[in-house]
């Protein structure tokens, strides 16, 4: 048997920020709005961030090739700000995808109505959109409610932006945290909205973080990249990458700590914390859902084999109805392990639910049934696959439970 | 616009036999027999084919690394006898997957009571096994079942057969055809089960084909691939490739009619017709589906991405969740073909819902929407995804939509 030794990162200097003080306005120089216009039949649908100086700015977007009219613009202004940005508006209700050139044009619009009044250049506002494929977004409708928030947009707007971008979350997904290093302390907030087309695959849906750290945008969108790949890119809630997947980070400075080679693992680690938060957010909002599933997959040999074979269990309809209807069916874990493409060795691969073991060693131990289904009742479940070739390799996937209300939610969204 | 020939082979030789008469038992020199033996708490649980003479024989199975006891033993005995069998023997209630040694034990000592009983070498019978993963077969139960089994097989057992290897499935799946050649005429029957843990993967699920064709294993070998590769392996249900998936034909030689060069195309096109009708009834009658869905991609410059496209929107739960609500919702199936990892253009892509274009060069006709519903109403449903690159490559999968049913089904399977 091989022995791993796997290490964590030191975490002790993040203390997370209560929910009603945090999000994007706990960091300092930045305000907020969230407000309704009218793209929703009811509801909060229009979010604005600002920030109070010119920050740095990076995103990761979707990889979709049908990505949609706010990416494509928002991509632009990165590009021609040199990773700068002062705002960033984001509607929900209509995803502004498929829409061709007049979507292009509208999305477009939305930043020029920013960007007029707070007074910067076009391309230091970006722009994100979340709802229905393929609807044409009135823009006369979305600039009369960026005047709206304009107006109203303060540093205690975190919570009415939160919930100005969700869809078909059951709540608004909010976090941040206070980062201790040897110069100072500064603040990282976020929010982010779910909760069907959800498996990002190196791009995202929707998440906004905010930071007062002073960094340039090369490595703000290293440490976005690094945390992003090991939280929004772990999560799936259907295994769908939609148009519209966007994650942007804003780094006004404010706090006066500088981040470099010495601390660059602090901005990281407190990315990474926020991130994790909302993505796990995500899924346990994920349409439908009731319960939140850890999968591990351990004993590989590659990183890359541990990632495939926890996606395919993630993404597996028959491992999510299983632990919906708490039956502790590892026989379907084995069963996905064994097609996802990735090495398993059948002999010596294990099972474990919660922390009964189920099978090893080529045999099942039925007689833990019972024991394994105990482990099931709760809102949030750990199963572990050991793929049984005798490496060290790992990988970590959060998904949750397929649902017939995940069908309803479906079935009915635009009727 | 590109131009696109895809031309059909010509299929006027082949008639359809009427389902009371099909089934495996439908070509001369077949019997077969259904019993209940009480693997499952009631109904039939165990299928025998048995040909009166030494047949050709061939099978396809499972990619799983976790392929179960029976399909080892199978794989095993075809090597052993060169590709011959006289019978197969078959149950249902219980998958005989990752069951270790005792397993294997388990599924020889089936193949040796048929064999005993039939007075044959035991690797002339083969086994399949479908039902719950993990857990123990019993084997006193078995061959007392195949004790019976052994005295009722008959020249009409082809009903009960169907019957015997259902799991979930709704109905039983059976099929034959006539072939006409210059020298005269063969038959070709089949029966298939599903019904969950259905997307073949150059493997599939369980099913069996009989034939009085005269032909060597290689030649039959050849024939079912080119069959298989064109009808089971283009429907999915769920996504999830079996432990168990097996398909396996028999070849008797009692029509007298020899396959060689000259008359291939017609045993592949019988083949094809038999498997077509048992995958299509597979996809029907999927663990709580309502409707057929025919996915045809076009319009790709490779046979392999227009196949990876169709594949992704068969297996994406937005699709089959919107297309079970009777929502004509086109923009998921371009933000499935976005993200699916083969090449589209936006610009000249388009979605037919369908007779109806839903999406076209870049821009949505969403006054068409009501139509659109329409064509939605049946038990049959048609779509198209142009990938607007311009090539003539396409590819057809054929899926079911996603219904509370099956989550229901597969929360409860084993409770």
């Amino acid at each position: 048997m091989t022995t791993c030794d796997n290490a964590s990162p030191d975490l002790d200097s993040i203390t997370k920020i209560d929910q009603t003080e945090g999000g994007i306005t706990a960091p300092t120089g930045f305000k907020a709005a969230g407000v309704a216009c009218g793209i929703k039949p009811s509801g909060l649908d229009l979010a604005l961030i600002i920030s109070k100086d010119l920050a740095s700015a990076v995103g990761v977007f979707t990889t979709s090739l049908a990505a949609a009219a706010p990416v494509i613009v928002s991509r632009n202004h990165l590009e021609q700000s040199a990773g700068h940005a002062r705002g960033i508006v984001i509607n929900s209700g209509c995803a502004n995808a498929c829409t061709g050139t007049a979507g292009i044009k509208t999305a477009q619009i939305m930043t020029e109505a920013v960007a007029q009044a707070i007074s910067c250049p076009v391309e230091e506002v970006l722009v994100a959109s979340t709802g229905v494929i393929g609807v044409m977004l009135d823009s006369t409708t979305v600039t009369t409610g960026i005047a709206t928030a304009v107006k109203t947009e303060n540093s205690a707007g975190h919570a009415d932006a939160a919930r100005a971008i969700m869809t078909t979350d059951p709540w608004p997904k909010e976090s941040a945290v206070r980062v201790k290093t040897p110069e100072g302390t500064f603040t990282i907030g976020g929010m982010a909205k779910g909760s069907g087309m959800i498996e990002p695959m190196l791009a995202t849906m929707l998440a906004f973080l905010t930071t007062d750290a002073k960094v340039s945008p090369s490595l703000l969108g290293r440490a976005l990249k690094e945390a992003v790949d090991e939280t929004f890119n772990t999560i799936t809630v259907d295994g769908e990458c939609s148009t519209n997947d966007s994650v942007m980070a804003l780094a006004n400075g404010h706090s006066n700590i500088r981040i470099d080679k010495q601390n660059y693992s602090a901005l990281v680690n407190g990315l990474r914390a926020v991130c994790h938060e909302l993505a796990l957010g995500i899924v346990r909002g994920g349409e439908g859902a009731t319960k939140l599933i850890k999968i591990l997959v351990t004993g590989a040999t590659t990183k890359t084999g541990a990632q495939q074979t926890a996606r395919a269990i993630a993404n597996s309809p028959l491992v999510k109805t299983a632990i919906h209807g708490g039956d502790p069916n590892w026989g379907r874990l084995i069963a996905v392990a064994g097609r996802s493409g990735s090495p398993m060795d059948l002999e010596h691969a294990s099972v474990k639910i919660g922390s009964v073991v189920l099978f090893s060693n080529g045999s099942p131990h039925d007689e833990r049934t019972k024991d394994a289904a105990r482990q099931l009742q709760g809102p949030t479940v750990e199963l572990e696959v050991n793929v049984g070739v005798g490496g060290c390799e790992e990988a970590i996937m959060w998904t949750c439970d397929l649902t017939a209300d995940y069908v309803k939610i479906n079935s009915e969204y635009r009727t």
